[in-house]
C-alpha cells in the first residue's frame, strides 16, 4: 500500500510539471499557446494561416507551436506532446486529415509530418470534437460525467463527452445532427440532403432565408442596414442586428431557427441523456435573438413532453465559456487525454 | 513482468470456472439460467410470477435461481454472481427497482433482499438495457465496439452498447426514443406526450390505430379475422395476419409505423453512430411486415441523405439473435460485467 501512495504523489508531481501546446487551426489564422494539466494557457500566438501549399500550412503550423513554447517561457523539454483541432474529416488513428476544404487539405499525414519536424507526440482531431473536449473538460461542462458540444457557426455539429473522453461512435461521425432531415421538403444542404439542421439552422442559412423573403418582396430593416455598411452579400450578422432592431422578418427567421435548434436539442437529450449541452461557435453568444429562440423552443418541448422535462432543465443547457481560448485548451485536452492513455504523461 | 503474467494465467483459469445466474423477471413468468462466460445457458427453470405480494415475488425470484442452479448440476461455489432483468425503472446503483407496473412494485430494494437470501453478490437492471446487453456482448452484436439495440413491443425503447457497456446516460434515461415526440399532432401517450414514437408504432399503437379506422366505417379484412377467433379486443397480431392475407387497411399501419421507426434508426444513427442497430422484442419477427416497411422507410433516408448512407448500410441493421434466452443471457451479461468490475470474477 505504501509504495503504491508513494508512485501516485510521484505521479500527480511529474504531472504538474508536464505541458502540452494546443493548436487551433482555421482557415485564416492559426492560434497556438503552452497549456498545463488545469488547462490554464500561457504564450499565446497567433499567426496567418499559409495556405499557397499543403508544406506552407504545415511549416505554419510548426512555427505557430514553437514560437508559443517561447513566448511562454518554458523549457522545452516540459513540452510533452501537442494537440491539433483541424476543420474537416480527421482520422486520429492514423494522423490523417482526409480533407479539410478550409484549408485545402487532401490526405495530409499531419501527424507523421509534424512529429518529424518537431520531434513531439502531436495528436489531431476535427475542430468541434477538440472544442467539445475542452469545454466538457475545462469549460463549462468540467466536472459532469456526460456532456453534449452543439456547435453553431457556419456549420452545425454535436459531440458528446462521455466519461471524460470523446465519443467518436463507428465512423468517427457520432453526433451528425447537423445534417439529420428535420424538413425532408427543406432547403437543399451541402450535404445533398433536403431539409438538414444545418440548411435550415446555421450561419449560411440565415442570411440564405431573409435573402429567400426580401426576394419574395417582404419589407424588412436589412436591405437598408446593407446600404449602411455597404456591403452586397447578406451574413448572417446582418439578420441578428436586424433582429436587435426589432425587425419582424428577421425576428421570423432567427425564431424558427430557433425551433429547429430547440428540436436538436430535444433529441440530442432523449437519446445521450447527458448531464448538460454545451452551446459554442460563432453563433453562441448570450442574449443573442437566436439563444434566446432555441430556450423558447425548449420550454415548448419542456411543456410538451413529461419525459423530457425529467432529463433537462434550462439550467442544464449552457453556453460555452472558454471564449478565444476554446480552440486551444481544447487541443490541449486532446493531447493530454491521448499522451495519458499512452501514459508518457 | 513474469508475476504479471502469472496472475492473468490464473485470472484466466478462474474465469472460465466461475458461473453466474441470469433471471428475467417478467410480468406473467421468471425464467432463470446458469450462464458461463462463453454465455451458454444451463439449467433453464420457468415458473409462474406470483405477484400476490412484493415478498411472494421476491421469494419466487429466490426459488427460480435456487432451481436454476440445481438443475444445471453445478456445485454452488461455483455460481459468483446473480443479474436480473426487471420489468420498470430501475436504480441499479442502489439495487432499487423504482417503479414496475408489471410487477407492482414501488421502491423495492430487489438487490439487498436477495443477497441476503442468497448470499451472492446480485445485480439489476431495467429488463430492454438487459436485454441490449445480451445481444450486445452475447448475441448478434457480439464483436462489434458500438451497437443500439431497438425494443420493439408492448412499448419502445433503445439502448446502447458502448465499449461493451451499457451507456445509462446521466439518468438512466439514454436512448428513450420511444418517448420522443415525432409527430406533435399525433395520438396521446401514456407518459402524457402526443406522437411519441411508442403512441405511433408499439403494439398497442398498431391496435389502436386499426380500431380507429374501423370505426371510421374503413373497410378490413380485421372484423372477420376477429369474428373467426371469438375475441372482442383488437391486438396488433390481429393487425399483422390480416396485414399477411394482403389487406389493405393493415397494411398501410405497418406501413406508417415502419415510416416512423425507420426514422427512429435513422436519427439513432446519426446520434450514436453504431457499426449495427439491433431490432429485438416481440415485433421484431423474421419476414413481418414491419419490419419490411422499416426496411423500405430505412432505404428511402439512405437515398434522401448521403450522410447516413455513409453511417449506416441495410446490413448492419439486424434482427435479435438470442430468441427466448435473450433475457437470460442479457441479465448474465449484467452479473458479469458488473462481477468483473467490482473484480470478483
Amino acid at each position: 500500500m505504501r509504495m503504491q501512495r508513494a508512485e501516485q504523489t510521484t505521479g500527480a508531481h511529474i504531472e504538474e510539471d508536464n505541458l502540452v501546446v494546443g493548436v487551433d487551426v482555421g482557415g485564416t489564422k492559426i492560434a497556438a499557446g503552452v497549456v498545463n494539466a488545469q488547462g490554464q494557457v500561457s504564450g499565446r500566438i497567433k499567426l496567418p494561416t499559409d495556405t499557397s501549399s499543403v508544406e506552407h500550412t504545415l511549416q505554419a503550423i510548426a512555427l505557430s507551436i514553437r514560437s508559443a513554447i517561447q513566448a511562454a517561457h518554458v523549457p522545452s523539454q516540459r513540452i510533452k506532446a501537442v494537440g491539433l483541432g483541424i476543420p474537416g474529416i480527421v482520422d486520429p488513428a492514423q494522423g490523417v486529415c482526409q480533407l479539410s476544404v478550409n484549408l485545402g487539405w487532401q490526405h495530409v499525414a499531419v501527424k507523421a509530418w509534424l512529429e518529424r519536424e518537431l520531434q513531439l507526440p502531436c495528436f489531431i482531431e476535427n475542430d468541434v470534437s477538440v472544442a467539445a473536449l475542452g469545454e466538457g473538460l475545462y469549460g463549462v461542462g468540467k466536472g459532469q460525467e456526460n456532456a453534449v458540444y452543439l456547435s453553431l457557426g457556419t456549420g452545425i455539429a454535436a459531440r458528446a463527452i462521455i466519461h471524460g473522453r470523446l465519443y467518436r461512435g463507428a465512423h468517427g461521425m457520432a453526433g451528425e445532427i447537423g445534417h439529420t432531415v428535420f424538413a425532408p421538403s427543406g432547403p437543399l444542404c451541402r450535404c445533398g440532403a433536403r431539409g438538414c439542421l444545418e440548411a435550415l439552422a446555421a450561419g449560411p442559412a440565415l442570411a440564405r432565408n431573409a435573402e429567400d423573403k426580401l426576394q419574395r418582396g417582404e419589407s424588412s430593416l436589412l436591405e437598408g442596414i446593407m446600404q449602411e455598411q455597404a456591403v452586397a452579400d447578406l451574413r448572417a450578422e446582418h439578420v441578428f442586428e436586424a433582429a436587435a432592431r426589432d425587425d419582424a422578418l428577421a425576428g421570423q427567421i432567427l425564431r424558427e431557427a430557433g425551433q429547429h435548434l430547440a428540436y436538436s436539442i430535444y433529441l440530442l437529450a432523449m437519446i445521450f441523456d447527458p448531464q448538460m449541452v454545451v452551446i459554442g461557435g460563432g453563433l453562441a453568444v448570450e442574449g443573442s435573438p437566436l439563444i434566446g429562440a432555441t430556450r423558447t423552443g425548449l420550454t415548448h418541448w419542456m411543456k410538451q413532453a413529461p419525459v423530457f422535462r425529467e432529463m433537462l432543465s434550462q439550467d442544464a443547457v449552457r453556453l460555452a465559456s472558454l471564449q478565444g481560448d476554446a480552440g486551444i485548451v481544447g487541443a490541449a485536452a486532446l493531447a493530454i487525454a491521448e499522451a495519458r492513455t499512452r501514459s508518457f504523461l
